[in-house]
């Protein structure tokens, strides 16, 4: 392992992607990537009482349904990270509760899926450690409530809004075994271009993704065509524009390969999700049900993965703060 | 590096702390360890016009202080590691925003100092990174606002509730330079032993830290008195009677060099903070302040840190759900 550049990690000793987990609500199962998701939901509580334990419940069954899949016994994974947009990410703490498994509970907002990638990645090419695991979820009513209004009002959403996933994603990284490679990550900074808007995370956001992916590009000397998908987290249709002028400017044409999650996830005539999916499931449900298939498939072979946050809360929005963005990124490879 | 039993991490190449900065507020200013403070602050707000902005400050201002102490230029830090006990952790994100450092946000409530650590000592020691930066912070009115009641209200506070610190806490670990080194690292599992009072706060993570100590031992063959100093973070007096009686009982005597950085950093008698501090800056400003100042004077030579986090928040104790506990430990030493 060595840094390249200004702050990509390159690892030598790859660490291998060997199993995934998706598990989605009934939004999503009506969308375009429904046949990739293990677990298909009907309604957004799942026999549970609140919408906050249902989010537990669908982080800790993915978890439960990534290490059955990868037949890796649980007490053979070292460590775990998990994160998610509750409050004091309780739906990562309460669903991995039960599994006695070292944790490192991780915020990045709707980055968390890939920053826990990075880490896990780390560990396993340190020689720290032979498995981890890494998950995240998100829920549309627990963020509504939390982050906007009651669901009961009913509020009118802005065309720029986007629609929290709901669902929960896990992977399993290992030393070994078969899967496609982590051959690079470059973390990212907090880039804040004084955007205030809470209702548009996607002009937020993408300031940080065209960071990062430039970054990116500068220290490992690729090219936007090395990849053969280059795939941002949850910036949606405005968002994602943003991403392809700004990445234009800078020199990088991804006319060819560039998508976002946030657009893949839903279908923009008919779900009236306005500028697409968010939320921290939306790239980990994204990747562990699509992209994950696609890699395994080798229909795509090389992609760049870079998952998005923005980084406030009511609170700040209140007292007149901007939305600190944030964008990690990853290379994803069949070597 | 490699794993060590059952969860520990024993770093060959060992990372150093090479220096450290402590912001406290106006109670901890009054506690016994005022003087190894680098800054004793006199009101609450600090010029600004929130708690939460207040909060931010306190953390910015403390990495500044641990970078110009260190002498390392900005730009020669790598990543950084930080987190905090506010929603979405914005005391964090908003004090990092101005730095240009990779960050990674981390989640352990008050488990975060060593969480910090222990991920730097990860990155340093596999070569990813030469220079790591954590920090963490907590502000006692923020808090009370976001996880108890209004201050306005003048609640009373039973006799088991801790008082959580203002201050925040940085740190700079390196593989070259001189400083103590962090030999080991044991991260710990999720322990929840159905405690529900989020006003024993000290209860709920004995247990956590006692299964992490405990683990420790077995993993690396240590005994209790390897150590010239056994610290937790904040369990206060109330969570460490309760973890020296069961590290007793799992046969550990940890009578003579035991003790609790909530315990420490308030006067039992005078200050009125019932149980002691706690707070993610508990662990963060003890350790940065006071601990460090024994470590770099070779008063003491060894000893581990037991960093101990609620995962809890207001919403889940509503629910009715227990408080799950977590606690990282590292050993540093004088070598």
């Amino acid at each position: 392992m060595q840094k390249l550049g200004k702050q990509t990690i390159k690892f030598d000793k790859t660490p291998k992607i060997i199993e995934t987990a998706s598990i989605v609500g009934p939004k999503e199962s009506q969308g375009p990537l429904a046949k990739y998701f293990d677990t298909c939901l009907n309604d957004e509580f799942w026999g549970e009482k609140t919408w906050e334990k249902a989010e537990s419940k669908i982080i800790k069954e993915s978890i439960s349904l990534a290490i059955n899949k990868s037949k890796i016994p649980s007490d053979s994974i070292d460590y775990c990270f998990a994160g998610d947009l509750l409050n004091q990410c309780i739906s990562a703490s309460f669903g991995l509760r039960s599994f006695s498994i070292p944790y490192f509970g991780i915020f990045g907002a709707c980055s968390t899926f890939v920053e826990g990638m990075i880490l896990s990645s780390i560990l396993i090419s340190s020689g720290a450690a032979q498995n981890c695991l890494f998950a995240t979820s998100s829920h549309f009513c627990s963020a509504e409530k939390q982050f906007r209004f009651p669901l009961e009002l009913g509020n009118q959403r802005p065309p720029t809004s986007q629609w929290t996933v709901t669902g929960g994603a896990s992977a399993i990284v290992s030393a070994s075994g078969e899967g496609p490679s982590i051959t690079y990550a470059t973390p990212g900074k907090i880039v804040d271009m004084g955007i205030k808007d809470a209702n548009n995370m996607g002009a937020a956001m993408a300031p940080a993704a065209v960071d990062t992916i430039v970054t990116h590009f500068e220290d490992t000397g690729r090219e936007p065509d090395y990849y053969d998908m280059i795939v941002t987290g949850d910036l949606g249709h405005i968002g994602k524009s943003i991403t392809y002028e700004m990445l234009k400017t800078n020199g990088f044409n991804v006319k060819e390969n560039y998508n976002d999650c946030g657009v893949l996830i839903f279908d923009k005539y008919t779900q009236d999700t306005h500028s697409g999916g968010s939320g921290c499931a939306c790239c980990g449900t994204v990747f562990s049900g699509y992209l994950f298939n696609q890699l395994k498939s080798k229909k795509i072979n090389k992609i760049l993965l870079i998952a998005t946050g923005a980084l406030m809360n009511s609170t700040s929005s209140q007292q007149g703060e901007s939305i600190p963005g944030i964008a990690h990124a990853v290379a994803i490879e069949n070597l």
